[in-house]
């Protein structure tokens, strides 16, 4: 298509928009997938078969990649929080958001890799809907330790901790769902308040902020 | 060194064959640190200043340069794994091994990186020190589980469960020992049969043999 022709016809230059933008992200899943969240963007350009300017047209950080990539995942992750939330029994919804922020990472295989590199670089583009997150979370929390059920001296980044952890468990061992399950069952066992059998160090000072509870802000 | 110098010299030969084989690990354990397991062993052969010919005279195999990197690391599981069968109380000597096995994993960067990569490919170079091993782990965990202190459905496959679950932690936030320190809490807790508070899914498959809690055959 030439340059006149884009000019001449606003409809066609943004279905080819939309069909790049798509082709983008089935070629960063892959790549995600395949040489994790650090690969060349120029890789994820190539696989695409779009010029390295084009994607940063559609995706001007590697972050919004990423987000793009993964936001049926982070839709999902958000809708449990928010479930999780409506819950009349709040441990039942805490442990159903580790169940399923945990089926997602072993479902998708790109997805823990984004999971993790999502951690050290808090952006705060999303800001917003991050924080609402957190604080989701934090009510999710309380809630659940006045019922009795989670232990009191859980701490919210422990929940980070445990994904972080069962992110590496199923990208060393991808095959591996019985690992996943039972990893995810002693550490709910070990959340709960009649389990707590000694005190615990203390928590890290790890940041909740890229923790992708939140919905997306890009639909 | 011409080679008649070589044929003339043989006490040179083998220093410089040592210093050559020493500087192939040094570079080795920074190469995995830094790239993963992974890496062509050109690269290490390239950082360490020495043929790729050389590198495999040394190091036949992949598997080989990993254990001749960490033999330090994996002599000191294997000690720690005969000390805690030596403990009176053998929950204590369980205890200890997950905590030792898991301070190497956040000290030594590489570690954790051929800790991980040992699981998939298990060789049977050194099987019989790795049946002993095998054969070690399972008592401790029998005489814990005797105690009352362990709890009678833990599998032994959940060690490696839980390792590489805290590897995969180590390796994504590499500077937070708190997140380290406080994961091994809670799995250490979750174990205790006084925890137990429900049934655990079925165990994983997961092979022990590459287990690094054998004595390296490489002195």
């Amino acid at each position: 298509m030439t340059e006149s022709s884009r000019i001449k016809n606003p409809d066609g230059v943004r279905a080819d928009a939309r069909r790049n933008r798509e082709r983008v992200l089935v070629a960063a899943r892959a790549v995600f997938a395949e040489r994790g969240i650090d690969a060349p963007m120029a890789t994820v350009a190539r696989r695409a078969g779009v010029g390295v300017a084009t994607l940063y047209r559609h995706f001007p950080t590697r972050d919004a990649l990423v987000r793009g990539a993964f936001t049926q995942q982070m839709e999902t992750c958000a809708r449990t929080l928010t479930e999780a939330l409506a819950d009349p029994d709040p441990w039942r919804g805490f442990q159903r958001l580790v169940e399923t922020v945990c089926a997602l990472q072993r479902e998708e295989r790109g997805f823990p890799a984004a999971f993790v590199a999502a951690f050290p670089d808090s952006t705060v583009e999303h800001a917003p809907s991050r924080e609402r997150a957190e604080r989701d979370l934090m009510t999710l929390v309380r809630r659940a330790q006045a019922t009795g059920a989670l232990r009191a001296d859980f701490h919210p980044t422990d929940l980070a901790v445990a994904l972080v952890a069962h992110c590496g468990l199923v990208s060393a061992l991808p095959e591996d769902g019985a690992a996943s399950r039972r990893l995810i069952a002693y550490l709910l066992q070990s959340f709960r308040a009649d389990a707590a059998n000694g005190p615990l160090p203390p928590p890290t000072s790890l940041s909740l902020h890229s923790f992708p509870l939140e919905a997306s802000s890009r639909r």
